[in-house]
């Protein structure tokens, strides 16, 4: 393993994060639209302006609050053989989340996309070993009202094992989530032990404003036990400070608001410093995901969780590319491994093009491979006497040659990744095999995983039982 | 600027390394095929075998040798303002070397590369940013007998002004490139005194064998003070240990030789810790560069590098892909990337694809983008009051916007990378602009550059005077 994460931030800057994040929740404070969290926010000691809804916060309070926060967090997959643990079980790669939009496998246009298009996806997911984690990757526009989040949970479970993440859900729909749980568990009981559906909550509207009805929602998943976890999505420039300091400070003191009002609602109950760290592109104007300064952001994130000693979360590497070429390649690869190195723990990456906009079928099959790449990295160099191999080199002498030595052929499949993206081929053997580039190749790739499917589905009476539960539903199936 | 550097390995184990490679060359040995260095070691204590021409070290001597090598390295540009000091002056950012052929950017095919090619990619270089240095990246076929490296640098030093790097020549050739640096000069001693052309050598085949002519044209470039550093390029599971551990110790056993052959010909000569790091491809043999164990070869041989004190090269970020596609952004983004952050000095990294075999002008100007991000990335947060932005943060308030602040404005341009390749349109403009790849927008951005040329030229009396010393020499032009 890497001995130990790459840090932008010195000890004393991350003290001094801490400290102005203290310093902006105590005197500038955080606008919080939510009654509930007013009040929880008040009954411990905050100062509450009623016109304004401003809340101001005691710094011993918030220290005191925060320690309270475990320093683990599992993810259920509905398979227990998925399950993770962070930070001990990381780096874990997922998905990016929530892309409206979908590249068409057939006409390669984009579209909006649908309760389908999620099963697909979450089959090549289950499929693809560099991925621990499927986050929902697009919204499913055929969802009826009332069951959007539901739309989208159905055909996910139904076609992927590991642990889901989808965007927290409204209150009104909330309910209806759990009862789902319990179905596809067996009971309510068996699902509340295992919940295998974890939410990704957006309460907070940077810079430091709680909205209303995504506060309420969380606090009612906080205190149903359903594992969840808020999200901060500051632009750097826009509704931060442009300077990377200023930036952090705004975004941890979020987080510190977040962790306040999680153990405020139950004390004990875990939370990930979870982040969609971007800065703006200054001609445009535009969220620029994909900016080397967006991964910086994510860096100083990462630190600052594991000073709290809780796990870091990053949609992290989110491409501002609208195709699967060179920029998408070293926009996501460049992004996730600095975020990597940095010690995030929660990776969502992999599959979005145009700045979390579209999902793309060739490039989620590309980032499993940038996935299997950071894994490798993150397991560093091998120790020990019999990989220092001193006795081989002697046997091999000056001049001689590994490759048939037994050292080689023990190692050979631990020590390298063997790459199904990356190809190794001479020109010529390239071209006899048609001179195709890598998204061309991951097109096919896709296709073929999603044509041999053999889906891991729901037994039909668990699907007639759902159907009959959730009337009007969305099929779930993987293809029409 | 970054606070310490990525590393790999603990310190206990860059000792290990350091111990495993003083056993191997004491034990095992190096293999020298030249007479020169053999009486040279000789006379420095080593045992030379005369049968085998095997060399066996005392640890001690190397210890003592190496010490000299001194901490920095000065490469000069033709113009002075280019002048770049290893390390403090790095990450340095180069083109890769000595590709034998080009993707034509008329008909998109390879095809052997010809010196008016380094004239025009000499010109690319000279007008990118990113770059610091060009490092020749293609050979001349059109070279004459004996002007093999002629015909490459007088169209690169006509072109760039920029520090040259380019691979040594034979002995034959030698004298001709210094005489050649003296006309550019003015003179012989003014050339002598700022030489504006850096040799990578190649005098190591690894494991552990030097070579007659490379060594000997290694020790007389040496003698002659000219710019010189040697290249290890091991290959783990070919040339060296498949395992990581056991492939840096024969590397950093390479690079100690090199360092007792440099101390012993001209006590206190520079030396680069200077690597081409790959690992095989196991189902097919393939030099896999652009692998990430690759990468994390490199980030040890930086780790080594700098526990000795020396600054630290890589030809790393070389893809294996044969077109400038998402493989080719992954891969050269993720390797340099890591490269970078583990210290490494000089990265030999941009402009060739296909593990080195071909230079194409699309992936050069992808590259200068991925090395102004590397260079970002290298300067970390601005540090102090006024960045981290308190009376800004409290100016803006919850819910308050900083775009129009004039913290932003005064920041933007310092804190962000204005990128020229990544499209950070939404789909809808991007397609209104014609949906373009990267990869086509980088050619249109290289056919730009190159139609605007106003090359830094030689005047025609150095031009003749030149053509008139070496006769037959190549044109040089930037375009027929």
């Amino acid at each position: 393993m890497i001995p130990t994460p790459t840090v932008l931030l010195t000890a004393e800057q991350v003290e001094q994060i801490h400290q102005a994040s203290l310093e902006i929740l105590a005197q500038v404070g955080v606008k919080v639209h939510n009654a509930k969290a007013r009040k929880l926010f008040a009954a411990h000691g905050c100062s509450v302006e009623s016109e304004s809804n401003g809340v101001k916060f005691p710094p011993s309070m918030v220290e005191d609050l925060i320690q309270a926060i475990p320093p683990t967090v599992t993810l259920h997959g509905r398979d227990p053989q998925y399950d993770r643990t962070l930070p001990d079980d990381g780096p874990l790669f997922s998905t990016g989340s929530s892309a409206p939009n979908v590249i068409d496998r057939e006409t390669g246009r984009e579209r909006r996309s649908l309760s389908v298009d999620i099963a697909q996806i979450a089959y090549l997911i289950n499929e693809l070993p560099g991925y621990d984690v499927f986050t929902i990757a697009t919204t499913a526009d055929d969802a009826p009202a009332g069951q959007f989040t539901l739309s989208r949970v159905y055909p996910a479970l139904r076609h992927c094992l590991k642990p889901i993440i989808v965007s927290a859900p409204d209150l009104d729909e909330a309910p209806a989530l759990v009862r789902f749980g319990g179905l596809v568990a067996g009971s309510e009981a068996a699902y509340r032990q295992r919940p295998f559906i974890t939410f990704a909550s957006s309460p907070l509207i940077s810079p430091l404003t709680l909205d209303d009805e995504g506060t309420e929602t969380y606090i009612w998943l906080v205190e149903q036990q359903m594992p969840c976890f808020p999200v901060s999505a500051p632009i750097a420039g826009l509704t931060a400070p442009v300077s990377l300091l200023g930036a952090l400070a705004v975004c941890n003191a979020e987080f510190l608001t977040m962790g306040v009002l999680t153990q405020a609602v139950r004390r004990g109950a875990p939370l990930i410093y979870a982040v969609t760290p971007a800065v703006v592109d200054m001609r445009t104007g535009a969220f620029a995901s994909g900016a080397i300064e967006s991964g910086m952001f994510m860096m100083g994130c990462a630190q600052m969780a594991r000073y709290y000693h809780v796990p870091s979360a990053g949609w992290i590497g989110q491409t501002n590319a609208k195709v699967n070429d060179a920029q998408s390649g070293f926009e996501t690869g460049m992004l996730s491994l600095a975020a990597m190195l940095a010690g995030t723990d929660l990776l969502a990456t992999g599959g979005l093009l145009d700045a979390l906009m579209a999902f793309d079928f060739g490039k989620a099959v590309t980032d499993n491979e940038i996935a299997q790449m950071l894994k490798r990295l993150k397991r560093g160099y091998a120790p020990g006497a019999s990989e220092l191999a001193l006795d081989v080199i002697a046997a091999v002498g000056p001049g001689g040659a590994y490759i048939d030595t037994d050292h080689t052929w023990e190692r050979m499949k631990t020590t390298l990744l063997i790459p199904e993206v990356a190809d190794r081929d001479n020109r010529h053997a390239w071209q006899e095999k048609g001179a195709l580039d890598a998204h061309t190749r991951t097109m096919q790739q896709a296709q073929t995983i999603l044509e041999d499917a053999h889906p891991p589905v729901f037994s039909p009476e668990l699907d007639e039982q759902i159907r009959k539960t959730f009337p009007g539903i969305v099929a779930g199936q993987l293809s029409e």
